[in-house]
């Protein structure tokens, strides 16, 4: 039906997240219909991103150097550490403006059912950094893994530090809310009115 | 906000029709995730479409070769030609399976309004193809645009070969229509068309 090349592309496309034929052919064409630079431009970014992106060795969040932007700035405040399940969770607070430490990226969350282990999370390297710090928020999100997580990270931190606070955002996220999806205010809010855990 | 070769990466995913940020993003983390192989392949195919791909010498469809599988295939009856805007519109022919001859692909239609003429598109080359052919079948849009082409396509073989057969594709409901979701003109051609049932 088609030219092999535009079902190379079709097929490709379709790896995309909720992208099914039909929109792999619309963006095929369009792909097919833009400037040379355009194209260009979109392959090249495609195709260097995992070897340019990697995680920061600090604090596991993505960063196409050595350490992120936020492990890099001084001006933040290093009191604290914000541990999140994912580098997107960074994004999403850091658009709130609400919060100016540090980040912790799990890049997961514990889930025995899927054989997700404490130790294949960057879970050793948050509890070395706790040794200079006053305060732990955890943000991890409130679905049962999110809390699962939570809770091994506070024992874990009350045993090896139990001079650090440990805290988690507060209740107004909706239940099985994941962070990036939440608006704002909401997260905003969450973020102020943390409770303490231990 | 984030690594510089993400920003890029969600900037130039916004290029595709219908994908704001929020989607890009999502694209752009699924990509970091995927396979090595599964990148390397989506990149390859969307930076090689332009140059792989291109129209058909005859007929205007897209091919990888100098004719498109269509006028290649030594089966088809080549007595009549299916007229359409672009090759989007030959895929979604094949796919009823109800045609068996050849095409030509306009790829575009006339709109004097947006200063597109007869000679921009794939005229020309329609009207020498006609000299071996029985019947014209006119599948344009009927859009404004769409009837004007087919009104300009019909007179000049009119002209040129008066021995062609010109026809177009039937108007009226579509199957499985609601009457009162019809537009009017639809509604009134389909009326005025009305066929006989025994």
């Amino acid at each position: 039906m088609y030219p092999k090349s535009l079902e190379n592309l079709i097929s490709a496309l379709q790896g995309l997240p909720g992208v099914g034929e039909k929109t792999a052919e619309r963006y095929a064409y369009a792909i097919y219909d833009m400037d040379y630079e355009q194209v260009h431009a979109l392959s090249k970014a495609i195709g260097e991103i995992q070897s340019t992106m990697h995680e920061c060795v600090v604090c596991g969040n993505y960063t196409d150097e050595e350490k992120c932007e936020i492990c890099q700035d001084l001006q933040r405040d290093s009191s604290t550490i914000f541990v999140v399940q994912s580098p997107k969770d960074v994004v999403a607070m850091e658009k709130t403006g609400a919060y100016h430490g540090l980040y912790h990226v799990l890049n997961g969350l514990i889930a025995p059912s899927k054989g997700i282990l404490p130790e294949d999370l960057n879970i050793a390297s948050l509890l070395r950094r706790c040794k200079d710090i006053q305060e732990v928020i955890l943000a991890t999100p409130t679905t049962l893994d999110g809390e699962t997580t939570a809770m091994y990270l506070s024992k874990k931190i009350e045993q090896g530090y139990p001079e650090v606070k440990v805290t988690r955002l507060a209740h107004g996220l909706p239940t099985g809310g994941l962070l990036d999806y939440a608006d704002q205010m909401t997260l905003s809010y969450a973020f102020k009115n943390r409770t303490n855990m231990k």
